[in-house]
């Protein structure tokens, strides 16, 4: 006898897959008049939204796109995007979230790995794609994206403008039911070694991310929580990790959203002050880029949400961004993992801290999100005590991370040994659940047989007032086996020494914050740091440059 | 080639399916130490009730429960009743909720339908279990739930006593993975005609109805909203629809919890003022049981959230709570839809609004939650518009509604006619989605070729400062088919006449609220209503004692 409720479903019950189409019944029907904005160029409404998709839909049918293909896109965050990540996987099709970041070599490398039948291609990439475009295997046809003069799609060779396609598309589409675990969209992580890998996520997997992370976001009792009438905009790619997931979201919630194509500073702070933004996440380094922009200081911030992922959130960004009023926290997640698996979030009784005293805990990797089953475990896969200080590999089950990667199942297997997901980052749990990433497992700095974390010496030397961003990173060695090397960008204007560094760092050792150990000896000033495509420290490049070549 | 993701998952990766047990990872993280509170008698903490239901599933397996059996539950609303609603699915078994409102008859019948093989009997259940135990044809042990004088279970003839037998039991149980669709709980609905019917979950679907029903409570803006320093108290039973799941999401989000045994309404206002309980629930009966007691009238309610549900909350109830500081507002759903489909929320701008215009919006049925598709069709199944207006039925399909009736094809077919589920309810919808049930499809008062809301006059008269509690039928009527008839149970030491109360409804007409061939002529006083086992008006019995005697 079979124990599960289809034993006793009526002929025409409805299983209800889960579908991205799903997340739209509540939106269309409540929030149709509500908003979404591309920068100065246009706005429109829901319901708008509602028929572009499904001219979208109709545009790549009439390309010859079926359940199965994909279609690649190439653009800044932007109302078409957010158009595609719903009309290509409500089709059946799989959204390919194209890193524009990457070196030439690198997007033929994961286009030809992808293999798009249909290229969405903002003109602003036609350069790059003229340069590629003879070693492109699988695209068959480039639809246009343009937001500047005129050009002529025909002119070279391309189907066409996409707002003219559209405009002679029907705006009905009748999107299918189909199976949930069906492939929804695709991309590429690029870690500092190796050929990019593809991550992928099915529908069921986009639909349980959306609703654990909205409640994630939502349930907090106060300070950094989404609701149904904030104004949402990404400050972080499109083609990463979807936005966070926050465009899903936001648009599950019908929210006023806007997007602001390429990363301008100025237009960014131009439009959190005119559209009134409450919500919006960032990396580290955006961050900074806003609060020191000339606009910002004359803008008030108070109330604006930030989410901060991608790279640890230092002590001195943490309360440069809190003391201009932004409610800033921090969300934990990987290309690998859809993302968010975690958040930091502050209990009443924490927000009545002092400023000093809340920022450490803001800037924390936080707590797991609903159903995220996330064990800090030592290298026989044992759990470790959740006391603050044992630290051990971050390893996760949850509902939306990538099954494998793409034709890729020796780094499959790797990534899901013992059947969990291998963050290859270093934490530690307290009593509440509160994660602390220490570092990534490559970079931790391993001397006289103890860690150190490169991520908290980083951290604790920006809160230095002269100190703009640093890196650390392990030197060898003879006596301890590594050291750290601290390398330390000045804010401009600003002086300090190694040696007002270091009695800074001795400091936190005199309080106990570190041991006396992880004070580093060796400090050098450089100009800049070396970041990957995604604005991350690029620890292996400057290992390359400081230690290597040393 | 399969377009699902498992055709590039690694070996070891883990699917995640939906169970029950995976709403306990962030909560046994989190809130280990968080209390759940038992009336007066008893509190604990989630690491506690994670060791017992450990305890509880090993009891269990030792009676011979196991997977696909059913386990039935007595009780009233208590911390066991919460450990049975994980212990009992997570181990793969069903659980019953038996409806000890119901009749002894319906009680075996449901018991000899459902076919549980082990009962858990609340002590207070003896007299009934010893009327109907011959006639249970299913139940092997009978685990006694006791706490008053002690009673040797074996003098009985049961199995034991639940604290006995938990204390006996190991504190570790392997819950096992199993396929998410799994059946794992079910219960039954009684319609005012035929026999009870058998409704049924699986784990796929509580578990998409605690992450749905929780972000549409949690991401209002402003009021009745949930979060995760709340501290909750069901006053619904839990044998109905899971106390509207809500005790699932309160354990989901790790918040305190109180179970307040036996509804004494002495015993509720003081829980919820020693407690501090901050979130709530109940049907209007029970809130105007409770406002109207007398240690009501010196409780400071301000700030307590309440969901009100199950029949419609009048304009008078709604009024007395929100001038009591009861944030009161009003979810929809039914035994079919796990229950809940959508919730009454207030705008900020709306919450600037005065009281009086406030109640109106707070007493509509609401905006569905994320997922829920919700309908207004006419018989052809065609949408109506949603001017707020036009009326039709209410059809809905959502990831967690019953896929029918427990051995019953029948009726499961009549309920899922055309794909979708039919509520049997008429309503309208305005353009921002808000719902308005206006009557029952049986209810409604079909009068000229018009139709008139019984729901509506009862809330317009109860509006009246004299009026406590109202009911509307039709009575046959030779010329227009049916009128209203208005049976009126005024409050104690009040006075009004039929005339005053026809006034009354008149100004209601001249405000263009009502047509004016709403107004009832047909005003009768009485002392009481009839009511089903769980509270709601029961109009087929007014129907015949006011209607069909005649």
């Amino acid at each position: 006898m079979s124990l599960t409720i289809a034993a006793h479903a009526a002929a025409q019950a409805y299983g209800y897959p889960l579908l991205i189409k799903q997340l739209l019944h509540t939106t269309l029907t409540q929030a149709s008049s509500q908003e979404i904005v591309y920068a100065d160029r246009f706005r429109y409404t829901y319901a708008d939204f509602n028929r572009r998709i499904q001219r979208l839909a109709n545009t790549l049918a009439g390309l010859g796109v079926t359940m199965g293909d994909t279609v690649a896109v190439m653009d800044w965050d932007s109302h078409r995007y957010l158009e595609s990540y719903f009309a290509v996987p409500m089709m059946g099709s799989v959204l390919f979230n194209v890193n524009v970041r990457l070196s030439e070599d690198q997007i033929v490398y994961t286009m030809n790995h992808a293999r798009p039948k249909v290229l969405l291609l903002n003109a602003e990439f036609l350069p790059v794609f003229n340069d590629i475009r003879a070693q492109l295997e699988s695209v068959e046809q480039v639809i246009l994206l343009n937001d500047g003069e005129p050009i002529d799609p025909a002119s070279l060779n391309l189907a066409g403008e996409y707002e003219a396609l559209l405009a002679a598309s029907a705006d009905s589409f009748a999107f299918p039911d189909f199976d949930e675990n069906t492939r929804a969209t695709t991309f590429y992580t690029t870690g500092t070694t190796g050929l990019p890998k593809g991550v992928f996520f099915s529908h069921r997997q986009l639909v349980l991310h959306s609703l654990s992370a909205a409640l994630g976001l939502a349930s907090s009792a106060e300070h950094g929580r989404l609701h149904r009438e904030d104004v949402y905009m990404p400050i972080t790619p499109m083609f990463h990790v979807h936005a966070w997931g926050i465009p899903y979201i936001a648009t599950l919630l019908g929210i006023k959203q806007v997007y602001p194509g390429r990363y301008l500073p100025d237009t960014l702070l131009k439009l959190i002050e005119q559209e009134q933004v409450t919500f919006s996440q960032c990396v580290p380094t955006i961050l900074h880029m806003l609060l020191n922009h000339p606009r910002a200081k004359s803008m008030d911030l108070t109330g604006l949400k930030m989410v901060i992922g991608g790279s640890a959130l230092t002590l001195g960004l943490g309360e440069q961004a809190l003391s201009r009023g932004i409610d800033v926290f921090v969300g934990y997640g990987m290309s690998e993992t859809c993302p968010i698996m975690s958040l930091s979030r502050l209990t009443h009784a924490q927000l009545q801290l002092s400023a000093a005293e809340q920022i450490p805990l803001r800037i924390k990797t936080g707590q797991a999100i609903p159903l995220v089953d996330l064990r800090i475990v030592d290298d026989q896969m044992a759990d470790l005590p959740h006391n603050g200080s044992r630290t051990g590999e971050v390893v996760v089950r949850a509902p939306w991370l990538t099954q494998g990667y793409l034709h890729n199942p020796a780094a499959s297997d790797e990534l899901w040994a013992d059947g969990y997901l291998h963050t290859n980052d270093i934490g530690m749990m307290d009593e509440h659940g509160v994660l602390q990433i220490t570092d990534r497992l490559k970079d931790v700095i391993k001397t006289g047989g103890e860690w150190i974390s490169s991520l908290e010496l980083e951290s604790l030397l920006t809160s230095h007032p002269a100190v703009s961003e640093c890196a650390v990173i392990a030197i060898p060695d003879a006596k301890w086996g590594e050291r750290p090397l601290a390398l330390v960008v000045l804010k401009p204007g600003e002086n300090a020494s190694a040696e007002d560094l270091r009695a800074h760092m001795l400091g936190f050792a005199e309080q106990g914050h570190i041991s006396r150990w992880a004070v580093p000896e060796h400090i050098r000033f450089v100009d800049a740091l070396a970041r990957t495509s995604v604005g991350k420290l690029n620890k292996r490049a400057l290992r390359e440059q400081f230690v290597d070549s040393q």
